[in-house]
């Protein structure tokens, strides 16, 4: 069997050049990074309407078993054009960091990649570098500022902005920076986040322009002062400067699938600390550029999906006309209890015990009045009488749930899959808003745990009730709220699989992310820096003299 | 007066594939990086003949007063076409960290400028970005090392590798990392410097193709184990990985000057603590692709210029044809003993006694058997009695200075220069190199220190000597030098400004740099970490609505 790489370079791909042509893009608005990517300057298109259908993919709640949300998404997007659309696909661009670690990228797989992987699971076009830079460029400023005076009375124990790294790197979630006497800073405890939790990366994706992405960094708050008032990077006065640096960052990024359906990848923000979807630009050219605009959000229907519904959506001016909920049938008996390494044997019980996790997360989406459709991502090992009982068991929603076989055959593996999105499509939707813009901010997270988790209510930590009332005397406690919260369960324990009921919500702290625009509630600990595994991938990828890499997936 | 930035924006630019065209590159050998920046595969050249001429651009010991050594060698190479050559520019990639401290780039000046010089100062084609990355990715892997039981027996004392950013950031000099519990790794020392230092810099812009690179990677010494034996990236077993990631960093990047001479960009290791200079692939292509190609080193004769013929000739496969040395009267006048503040007035006295500075390198560089001229930066304060005391003055080395207005001028004011440059090129020289390629460390640096520096002899601190016992044992001890000395006076003195004699030179500490090949010898305290100033640059960098930048220099 063929490693996804080897897939990937064995495909024959098209120039860039010719994919924006197809697209209908002008000279001008693309600018080539090597024959194979490109950025796109759309500034001209901004007002074009978005008349393209847009189908968001989500999933049940992930396990160690996978679900294949990239891949479905791919194959889904190469299934449309067999069929004769014009589909534009819209995805994160992957972090650098977990390729070092685990062995397995963010392009799809098998026969529904988005090519050239290597790069784009590389440096791409520079985008996250580009942040990073960003990043610490501000963090740098902030130490400076301390070290020059500190005009400002900040409070070096109450900066909120870290350092990142696009990397795995344990050893610097808890730092203490500023040593080596008083040419060398100032000493205080700092920590690195991998680049991808970086607000700045929020902001980026969910700028329209360069104004809103100057006027968002100008709102950052980096910290307080010793009488606990926010301080912004406007106060440091230096949001031009970063800016300048995300100039072309800011521009999305045109690939292609290895059936050269046009691929818009950019940004890449984490799905629980913040909301977890490509950006607001590459979503809004996907669908002016398309008929059917196929875009998804990170981990589970909870996480990704709600983000997606309740914090992107009213900024995108366009409402989904479909949603896809990715599931497997070996990851749906790992949620119903049956261990990871009995998945390849049929199991009926566990299957319908584990499908309460997909139930929940199609009435959570039914929830918003948009069309669901399932599609059940097919492995070897599924039995006919596994399919059955999950094309049986959604039907009391009244949902189909479509096979398709998108990793083996890739868009041919997803005709049908295809057939069934364009046909929900057509459906009558109003969507349905979770909350209104002007609810509190327990008001906001109530009704995503009672209406999306399915649990029961809410707790605040001291901490987080004190900020609570700091926040109302701010004036934030209206913002949209990013809930920090594990993937792997409904609720705030990564333990409890399936579809837990009446369970609390705990949180332990807010977070203001006022460039972004949202408060994140924290609940329990949420890993912003990962670490490398005791044998990192990096031991067995390797490149020849001739430049073909191996290992990398 | 037209800012840099304002006359690069004016600028009437070529597309890059034009340029290439120009070169007689094929399709295949370019690959764009937006319309004016692309990346050069060369490997099937590599076997080209080097048959043009190598022109070496060096200056006096810089100061505060500026010398324009970039500025002089863009505006040879628009000189040389200018009056009918095929001149190809090989220079450094400029740091982005200094950009957002200091306003001044690093791309010429005036009318004699490399653009797109926004994106060649900013993120260009990412390569630091990819050196910073795989820099930090081996940082991760050695903790990650002693986090998962250091079979290897590294003594987390005795690390030698440590982190980079591409950023002026006082604060991470000295820090302490690891903290946080014992699934957060293991509390150690630790340090960042800021990229250009990094050892990886100086061996991609040493390395000749993939093979070379990865060879190199793999020789770096990480630190010692707790029996003080060097551990190595061959035995941590990450080197293909680390060469995968500057898989393209390794590739030239092409770019043109406002006269669109074309220019080849590529690397930006420092000329204290590393080689300081473009790469052989850069340099070696300029001589390939043009008849004339046009090269730098950074800082002074002492620095750069002795780096360039001591440790980057014998591995070039060519010799210098003509060594320019440039030099400016304001910064003579410094030399001699004038206030900077003094110096747009007259002062032949001081002139007089500051060109004992230009005299000492004249002779380091005939030392050499390469011909010398002289390039004297024009400034408007210049006077004629000056101009003609310098040019007189060189005569007794048998050398010509002459006057250039590079920076009002462009190639223009260049033209009397680039013939000099001309009919230097055809006076026979026979490169003579300063010392033996098994010629004891020792004996190597004395060399440097009398016939380099015009110093007496070398001093070595107790810590240096127990190195030098060391280095014999690990058969490191014949190894090329690269002397990490002040760039501002040419003894360890900073302050010692002219043609000081009769010094001393203190070597505090050895640095094993296997992986390039050399061995740095530490006199004094080498900043390998700059610091912002007190209002930094990026205080008033702006881009507005259109992208278009204001402050950046």
């Amino acid at each position: 069997m063929l490693t996804d790489i080897e897939i990937a370079q064995a495909a024959e791909i098209e120039p860039i050049v010719k994919i924006a042509e197809k697209l209908g893009l002008t000279e001008d608005e693309i600018e080539q990074y090597g024959k194979y990517k490109a950025k796109l300057d759309l500034s001209n298109r901004k007002d074009a309407p978005l008349d393209g259908k847009l189908i968001l993919v989500t999933s049940i709640n992930p396990t160690p078993a996978g679900e294949g949300k990239s891949t479905v998404t791919v194959g889904l997007g190469d299934g449309l054009a067999a069929i004769g659309k014009k589909p534009v696909i819209a995805l994160r661009e992957p972090s650098l960091g977990p390729v070092m670690g685990m062995k397995g990228g963010a392009t799809g797989g098998g026969y529904s990649q988005v090519i050239p992987m290597d790069d784009i699971n590389l440096h791409f076009t520079g985008d996250f570098h580009a942040l990073t830079s960003a990043h610490n460029t501000l963090a740098a400023l902030i130490d400076n500022h301390l070290h020059q005076g500190n005009t400002l009375n900040l409070d070096p124990r109450r900066i909120l902005w870290k350092r990142v790294l696009d990397i795995n790197d344990r050893a610097l979630r808890n730092i203490v920076i500023g040593m080596g006497g008083p040419t060398s800073g100032v000493v205080r405890e700092d920590g690195f986040d991998i680049t991808v939790a970086s607000e700045l990366m929020a902001i980026l994706t969910l700028s329209t322009d360069l104004t809103d992405l100057k006027a968002r960094i100008n709102r950052i708050v980096i910290g307080y002062t010793y009488d606990k008032a926010p301080v912004t990077v406007a106060d440091l006065g230096v949001a031009g400067a970063l800016t300048v640096l995300l100039k072309d960052a800011i521009k999305p990024n045109l690939v292609q699938t290895l059936a050269h359906t046009p691929v818009i990848i950019h940004g890449g923000p984490f799905a629980n600390i913040a909301q977890g979807t490509n950006s607001i630009q590459a979503t809004r050219a996907a669908i002016q550029l398309g008929d059917y605009a196929i875009t998804e959000g990170g981990f589970g229907a909870d996480l990704g999906g709600e983000k997606f519904l309740d914090i992107k959506t009213p900024l995108l001016g366009k409402t989904p006309d479909t949603i896809v909920i990715v599931a497997t049938i070996r990851a749906l008996k790992l949620h119903g209890g049956k261990p990871l390494k009995e998945l390849n044997t049929e199991d009926l019980a566990a299957l319908e015990a584990g499908l309460a996790n997909l139930g929940k997360h199609i009435q959570s989406m039914q929830r918003f009045n948009v069309p669901v459709v399932v599609a059940i991502n097919q492995f070897t090992a599924d039995t006919d009488a596994e399919i059955k009982l999950v094309q049986e068991y959604t039907q009391q929603f009244g949902v189909d749930a479509v096979l398709a076989n998108v990793w083996g055959q890739g868009g041919q593996g997803a005709l049908e899959l295809a057939q069934a999105v364009v046909d929900s499509c057509e459906k009558a939707s109003e969507f349905t808003p979770l909350y209104a813009a002007d609810d509190e901010l327990t008001t906001k997270i109530e009704k995503i745990v009672t209406e999306i988790y399915g649990g029961r209510d809410i707790e605040l930590a001291p901490k987080a009730k004190t900020q609570l009332k700091q926040f109302t005397a701010q004036g934030w406690d209206k913002l949209p709220v990013v809930m920090a919260k594990t993937q792997y369960s409904l609720s705030d324990n990564a333990k409890s699989l399936g579809a837990p009921k009446d369970f609390t919500i705990h949180i332990r702290e807010f977070v203001p992310k006022l460039g972004a625009g949202f408060i994140v509630a924290m609940t329990g600990n949420i890993l912003t820096m990962p670490g490398l595994p005791k044998v990192p991938a990096a031991n067995n990828i390797d490149i020849d003299e001739n430049g073909k890499i191996t290992g990398l997936f």
